[in-house]
């Protein structure tokens, strides 16, 4: 950390900043600029309350030269994590592919998806049993049935199961039916939840919080893996600007930054991202020529009865068509599409 | 609702948005403008699914008319709430003024602050027992005792106590110590959380989340009122933008617009708003003079050894130079200051 | 347009929103619904002033049917927009690939870059003459010196010109040197200049501003066509959002929602968009892969030793490795990449 | 200027760093933290091309400590700016009010206005000629005969003018019959317009851009400051974010930071802030608590019938009672306002 000394500050003043790094036990190193007088701090800043240099009279600002995170830094791993969930690679050179409806309506519905997101390339079941939804008046999902039914469809055609849980009370439960926990944006930083399943062990996909920055997210990364657990999976969705011709508005940029940030996989969810079907195939081919490690695509048999976010669910035939086009992509910047 | 059908829509497409509606036992209006055919829709839409109708071809765009919150919508109660907590009133004439340490750090510091705010107008003693920290490496609070702590105190100098709590399972044992439960503003969409409260009946400080527009933060809201809890106090705390010269932007216009949109109290935190103790007083005259029914304030005895969040802490001094500002103010818009 | 009536609207109240409307010759048509009275109004609403009609009391809120551009809507050209410049077309099968400096800094400089872009597929040549500078202490361009010299390379190649213009004084002198003129997003929505582009009937880029939504940029196009120009190319370079980690935040999506909304060819800036000249290659093949009809790349032979935006300027070697790329993920999407 | 190395460059890597600068005629102050190797840039940073050095290998991020501006920022003038015009003094413990319609229509709309709200302390008429519109089928201005419009009744009730203008072609003529020129938001970063005002030593007053950061706008400042014209007032009217329920957001916040970064005077203009006449009073009240300098607000003589933004423009009569509250609240906080 460097300190900016204001200008005109007293030589007291500059003593007072001195002194306080004193009590905590760091190392002062003061250099005089042609402009400012700058101190650079050394040791270990989490003896000094945020905050309380600023406080100082003396004290034009602060600068921070690291990361708050570290688990989940690139630097930690600067070869990149993969990981395999049931033997399934994730990270690795084969693309990721997640596929299923917004929420979870029966079983032949999911069934539907199922047979034709398997045949295509995608390995793992999503679905929704526990649905945040932004009005208490909107269905809320068939919870724990909901759970069971996603098992005995993945099973049926061999796929790994993930599914939003958005209470830490749900997570033993939840761990006996899905092989990854999601958690959503809107729980992104509820610190409680992630350090729950950080506990938990079980593999976790950590969505973007709305308005989440890049360093934050990492922050609430580095909650889940400070616990122990490292199969984490960062998921993409758009973030929350001006523009509304979009739902939210899909960080492409985000892909090479976390490249460069972290070690760990990241995938996108152009469905949640644009809100609109007939932006999903644009968003999805994108994120994967950005580099991504896969995508989460929302699919439903017949998206105008569906029973949430109709708009945004592409039909199966549509993935089917959508998935040769990735295949394609992902042979060009040297990426494996499941066969 | 109502639908806008795309130009050069043929017959068929239109007459299949008008099968759809009759499924979903809605009547359709519809009428011809000059540039477009509209069609407007009436019944109870709970029966579509959201997004439904966008995928039909005929469809241009949906256009809403009712907002989805009726429980917290000014409609419902045109003359305003206000309500007592344990002979307080909140909401009404006289301002609330909450104020009280980031986070409680001992006894002998909540002391030094209580003894000070309590008597200069303020009724109600804040403190962080569990701190949402954005780095799992920080300070988290004292949990269980610094509640115990908070309690004490409030007692001595006949405060009432609120402080935040992060998970539905910590309700049960917060309700036996503080007077309001406070939802931050990470939770502020965590459905689990508000719905859990809402049961509780407990009276309760719901912050805006950080991107969350006004009309989800009464969706918010709705969730806790659907559940029966009636005693609801928003808070505005900054809402994230491009701007970095302050942590978050104060929504300065948002108690105006609330106080348009719906019947409940609104208080304002110029502390997180801001992150600088500096800009506090302007917030706090600004926030009064603007309509708030209140401020919740932080204050610390030596701001600059808190353990969180120093930067944004006033000194017990500086609150009482502010309460009677605040207290002059209060009297040029017809607002009594508490004595 | 339709106006929501406010519930508890006396007759007399819904009296007065009829006779406005038809003192401004427009015809209303009123419908009961379950919960809101509504008034559908036929006529050209230009006879009402913006706003008038929310000031009446009766009204809750008005709802517009039609986006305010016509000439830009793709409506109005339903099959899409190719032009030709000097012989190169825009918009139609083949990819508009753009690529120069920053800014325009010596005739060899130039030089070294035109020699390897135009061997690569880029037809246009873009630089800076005029550079609009966050502060005035920072190079401003070689302006007048600076067009002369990019026309004198581009013609060495057999590349076209584009450059950006700040003032609608340079538009005579410049159309004398570029074939394409640049309005950036500091001048989106400089109208004056916006007109006298129009008027000048030189094909001219407009890029996003830096805020404008897309609707907004429409607007902004519109200006420019309701002159008698229609060669306009729009360029989506980023918005501004609370992510730092970029220089603007990439909007992806404004690609295929542009393509939905407008009959205009879009190019995309990675270089502007990101600020790094690491992520140039990332989002390069992503707005490619997401439908965009070109790109436009800061190519520098030194970047290093640039006069501006080093950052964000790639080398000459770097943007022949990235055209290779994409011209296999043009392949793929079924469009040219220019030999 | 701080450079933070990247963990792990080598020693090559790092006196490439050092040649680099040396070349530039740079000193560097290299220090070694516990975690990262910090050099220190002291000189003339501008012998540097912005983002130069990023591109090095071993550069992990760079540290501005200074700002940009140099003229606008406080330090310069700690005591604050004050400037009289025509006798009235700005920046000075009276406040400044502005008020007039939003734009010119005729001379009797202008009349009845300027009569009411030169009675009640406002020294400036404002009113729009040039209009810069989001569509150009907008009414755009009387233009000319509106300045003269201005001039006449101003100069009736002995107020001073301040008008928009769009173009740098427009500062001789205008500077007939203005006496402060001001810039748009839309024009808030037209650095030629600026540049062209600073010359002309008109006193001018600069809106902040709808998505330009304090520190942006102070750069913008500095345009005008740099050649010569320091007779500048800055107005906050709301920058972009994701609430949708006022037009933009105003940045309450914006004034305390305004008065610590710079000296400058600084008004709020409530009326395009919010957009909707009922928040106006709120905003303004807000804005004089929080320690604006002034004021401009939109009045029009009868809103309904205005020919632009109707729905932010109040009545003569509103503006008389606004009047009241705000001398007031100025009382308080040790301002005098303008009998």
């Amino acid at each position: 950390m460097i300190i900016v000394v204001r200008p005109g500050a007293t030589k007291d003043q500059v003593q007072q900043i001195l002194e306080k790094l004193d009590q905590c036990h760091l190392k002062a190193h003061v250099s005089e600029g042609s402009e400012r007088l700058i101190i650079g701090v050394i040791g270990d800043k989490s003896r000094l309350a945020p905050g309380a240099l600023e406080l100082l009279p003396a004290v034009e600002k602060l600068v921070p030269i690291m990361e708050s995170y570290k688990l989940a830094s690139r630097a930690f791993r600067p070869e990149g994590t993969s990981f395999e969930i049931k033997g399934i690679s994730v990270g690795a050179d084969e693309l990721t592919m997640m596929a299923g409806p917004c929420a979870v309506e029966s079983e032949e519905q999911v069934d539907q998806v199922a047979s034709v997101v398997s045949s295509c390339g995608a390995r793992f079941l999503r679905g929704g049993a526990y649905k945040p939804r932004t009005t208490p008046y909107s269905f809320q999902g068939l919870e724990k049935e909901g759970l069971k039914i996603l098992r005995r469809v993945a099973d049926r055609y061999n796929l790994l199961v993930i599914s939003e849980i958005t209470s830490e009370n749900d997570i033993d439960y939840a761990s006996e039916y899905v092989d990854v926990i999601q958690i959503g944006a809107r729980n992104a930083q509820n610190f409680r939840l992630l350090s729950a399943v950080g506990k938990s062990k079980i593999p976790v996909m950590l969505k973007r919080g709305i308005a989440e920055t890049i360093d934050e997210w990492l922050g609430s990364v580095e909650y889940v893996m400070s616990e122990g657990n490292y199969k984490i999976i960062m998921c993409e969705r758009g973030i929350r600007t001006f523009e509304t011709s979009t739902r939210s508005t899909l960080d492409i940029s985000a892909i090479p930054v976390l490249k460069a940030k972290t070690h760990l996989p990241v995938i996108v969810d152009p469905s949640h991202a644009s809100g609109k079907a007939q932006y999903v195939r644009s968003l999805s081919l994108a994120a994967i020529a950005a580099g991504a490690d896969g995508l989460i695509v929302e699919v439903h048999p017949n998206p105008m009865c569906a029973l949430s976010d109709a708009a945004q669910q592409i039909t199966p035939k549509d993935y089917q068509a959508l998935s040769k086009e990735i295949a394609s992509i992902a042979r060009i910047i040297n990426r494996k599409y499941p066969d």
